[in-house]
């Protein structure tokens, strides 16, 4: 398994130099967070990650968790290092300060975040999952049911899930059956069963609090008659010490491809003990309220298994020694050359940096926005960054997940046949990373939720927000002969980038399918152009810091290289994707269902 | 778990209106495989694929294979399929009949192969192990070797390994360390350790023949220095009895991403007799000489996991409910849609299923020069479907499976959440199918084949062997005004293609890391014109069929909406890879080894 190393330059470089995060932070008054503080936090939380992490990554894959009788138990060291966590205060860094929490921004937490799952994702979703609950009481839970469960959930006494998904039905929550009959005390019977429920049962903590989607006996049918639902593990007395078990059980594990260090769980419900949070038969909405936020959750993913593939394969390829360079040797007292001299090799390496150090920048820059969405001082300010945040969370989900699973892939490659065996990690990494496409919405249902209900329902004003934004920055640069090379492209697809939205919507006035023919293609190009923005600013803060001198001049020369690269290499994907999701809904949908095999 | 339905109705199309094998197994004097003959060999061999092989599949990846002690067990089931197998006498097919084989064509073999490996690549591999051994002997052996050991390989009593690969040189061969000291009777003693030797050790046959790379005392260095031997797991007496077990034996297994059904063996070898086979130092030019083979055995395994992916992730898409139609109710008697009407959805699907039925016909059109090479009627011919052959052959080993794995994916992504779930088979399928792009020369080897070896060390000339089938088949089409839409962008292709190679090579003049670093992108760039070219002649028979008038009208607009799907959605992917490709070798070469992370 390959050592994880937190990449703190790339980190500072995102946050100080690139996002002016001081600056951020004193707009927002988050006046705990000072320069220091950051700092002082993010060592730790890389210490943390590194030390006592990422040594259990290998442990969880193939321990696995393991179910006994609705008991669940987590992989040696889980449990011991999720009280370090919780011992560590880590829980409650961006939680409100009336509850316990240490009032820290968001976005900071986030980049904890990556750390942590970059170390060992499996582990992470224990902590990842209370945030869920967390923000769903925070939002529309009473003052009791905050000083019941939240306090303890920002604590990390106890953690969290989302029960949202049953065997029928994931992506169309329309259909769920799970039951919510009313008691005469004002509690709720709930029953059902939930599937896919992560961090559903274990050893962990000592009281698990599920939210739990479920339908009231009068509800109407479809979406608009979903409520939420409080159902905790153990019942809570009145004093907040517990009580016995309520009818919630973990019926069993899923075997699966990967993520094996955490507990996916069938739930069944029986007339389990349920407290109504938010209006009822307003479930999905209120859930609504924080999707954006969970959805950057996983789009950190894909950063985290680029990153480790990327640390991997780079460790590897400067050590096996395999052929020699086309263009002679390069290791001449070695039997071979370190495979890093072979361009493919390269080309493999610098991929995987592109997205993990692009991808940082992406999320950084959204996690912002959650920031101003939350401690805006004026309504124009958050409705600019929510309207900002929403447009760009599809495309961090599922574009970062793509190409996270790409790079992962990529890593294992550079092995060669060593890739596919278990002992270097790269293929756990793969593994791992390919839940990332389908849970928390599928690439397919981000692109819909992107083009269809995003751009295109808003007439393109959701792009706007965005393209407006590259085209400023394309404007500031104009003149600045060393930026060309990437304002040119950029501004050039910017451009691009509406005409094709306006064809879209063009085609999808005529037949809505042009909508979902288009969308997973129109999706990935946006990415690629949002990545292009953000490697054009970092090869602008380099030349900056170049220009005015240096002590880390090979630092930002690799920016610049990496930059190049991506525009290079990575950047023309949108060549084809401008073709393709142009190309029509009729080559999807001539061919019956019933034609396509015989 | 789907099951698997070999895809006859497909087979056929390819087999029978495509390529005409009845008037090419004529010209090839091969009066034994008459159609009925044929049409029943496969027949039997899908009823076999399905019945017997399939059902082993997900045991395989369950149970995997266990060592005890050097022993090796393979899963329930594995065994008695392969005795079933050489009762059937099905490796006895292709082979030679002076020494037990049946004497039917190669290409008839590979067909087989398919249906084989996509009930179960695991299992398939240790017959399919065998061939490298028996084409070694049969090309190189003394007749006395062939009596010993070829007879047993064709009868399936004993099964072959290949024993290339050490834990510090895989594509390095030139590296390897594994020695052979000469014994006074003519054998030799040979010592050394090989790993990821698939089918190395196990218990389906009495006897194991390993073919290993070694190197003589007084061998020169790399790989002008390597013999290769044959090292029976038990010597044979002279009366083909088996003797006392050799200085052989399988050290452990390798724990891996998926083919968990067979086994991975570390073998080493200590003292072990055995027998040189070829001249000396020549192990690798003996080896080359069926290396085409080989690798289209291992391009088959795209074709199969694409294969099993559309056939999984089709019947799901016909079954699961799941959202509306964007254009209204499809099935308003039920909760929800069927997911095959969703666009995207069908994307996924149409993607795989062309992917599967263009590299079906690929592979059976190589195969048809495979045989070609062994039984051409005249040098000229004989010569011409060589070079045809080394040219398809990496495109087909790398694309094929490089698409292969994005099919997997594909079939699994179909699934939502549940593809992550084992029970389903999906994930197993992605799993199996990683290892087809590393094994048997990486894709990044592939492409250097391709690229550097081929094409641009035969100055173009090896490229010239497809372009000019290319150019003439739209040459014959032209007036054609149905074809157009396919000839005329492939009649584009085909000289750009032509044209970016030229490109190339005068860089490379000036720069040996421009081959490198075009290579990937160029054979994936080729693998799409070939695979147009195959989708072209589909389209082109289908449309005769139809002119003509049949009962079968579904099946063939089945083919023409997949062409055209084809064309409109895969094919342009040709327009990135032109660009990446000659963007030139600075923006890998640029960054220094030590500035890739910080």
């Amino acid at each position: 398994m390959p050592d994880y190393k937190a990449p703190l330059r790339d980190i500072r470089f995102v946050l100080n130099e690139m996002l002016d995060t001081e600056q951020h932070y004193v707009n927002l008054g988050a006046d705990e967070a000072s320069p220091d503080m950051v700092d002082a936090i993010i060592e730790e939380g890389a210490k943390f990650s590194e030390q006592v992490l990422a040594p259990l990554n290998r442990v969880g894959d193939t321990q696995g968790c393991q179910w006994n009788d609705g008991e669940v138990t987590t992989p040696d060291g889980f449990k011991e290092a999720y009280q370090q966590f919780v011992e560590g205060g880590w829980p409650s860094l961006a939680h409100n300060t009336e509850l316990g929490g240490q009032g820290l921004p968001e976005s900071l937490g986030l980049v904890l975040n990556e750390m942590v799952g970059s170390a060992n994702w499996s582990w992470s979703m224990y902590p990842g999952l209370s945030h869920g609950a967390m923000n769903t009481i925070e939002a529309h839970g009473t003052d009791d049911q905050k000083q019941t469960y939240l306090t303890q959930l920002i604590s990390g006494n106890w953690t969290g899930t989302m029960c949202l998904t049953e065997p029928h039905c994931g992506t169309d929550l329309g259909l769920l059956r799970t039951k919510a009959e009313p008691n005469d005390d004002g509690t709720y019977s709930v029953s059902g069963t939930k599937i896919f429920i992560s961090a559903g049962e274990h050893d962990m903590a000592e009281n698990i609090v599920h939210i739990v989607l479920a339908r009231l006996p009068d509800a109407p049918e479809g979406t608009k008659g979903i409520s939420l639902f409080i159902v905790p593990k153990f019942n809570v007395n009145d004093d907040g010490s517990l009580g016995d078990r309520n009818g919630v059980a973990c019926g069993s594990l899923e075997h699966k491809m990967g993520i094996h260090g955490n507990s996916t769980c069938v739930m069944n419900f029986d007339s389990a003990k349920g407290y109504l949070i938010g209006p009822p038969n307003k479930g999905l909405n209120c859930m609504f309220t924080f999707m954006n936020t969970a959805r950057l959750g996983t789009a950190i993913q894909g950063l985290c298994h680029a990153e480790v593939g990327f640390q991997g394969s780079l460790d590897y390829a400067r050590e096996r020694l395999q052929m020699r360079s086309l263009t002679g040797p390069k290791a001449p007292e070695k039997s071979a050359d370190p495979i890093i001299v072979h361009p493919d090799v390269r080309r493999m390496l610098l991929t995987q940096k592109a997205f993990a150090e692009g991808g940082r920048a992406l999320i950084y820059f959204a996690a912002q926005q959650v920031d101003i969405v939350k401690h805006a001082n004026t309504d124009e300010e958050r409705q600019q960054a929510d309207a900002l945040l929403s447009f760009l969370t599809p495309i961090a989900k599922a574009f970062l997940t793509e190409v996270g699973f790409e790079s992962a892939n990529l890593g294992l490659q550079c092995f060669g046949g060593h890739g596919f065996i278990s002992e270097w990690g790269m293929e756990q990494n793969v593994r791992d990373s390919r839940i990332s496409m389908l849970y928390e919405g599928t690439t397919g249902i981000q692109a819909l939720d992107l083009l269809g209900r995003k751009v295109l329902m808003s007439q393109g004003e959701s792009l706007k927000t965005f393209t407006k934004i590259v085209h400023k920055f394309c404007q500031a640069a104009e003149g600045d002969e060393a930026m060309a090379a990437y304002v040119e492209p950029l501004n050039k697809l910017n451009k691009e980038w509406g005409e094709l939205t306006m064809k879209i919507g063009m085609s999808a006035m005529q037949n809505r399918e042009e909508v979902g023919a288009a969308s997973v293609d129109y999706l990935m190009y946006s990415g690629y152009i949002v990545l292009a923005y953000f490697w054009a600013r970092s090869a602008q803060v380099a030349q900056q810091k170049l220009a005015e001198g240096t002590s880390e001049e090979a630092f930002y020369q690799a920016k610049l290289a990496t930059a190049n690269f991506y525009f290079a290499r990575l950047l023309p994907r949108t060549q084809t994707l401008a073709t393709t999701m142009t190309s029509g809904a009729d080559n999807l949908m001539a061919l019956a269902a019933e034609d396509f095999a015989f």
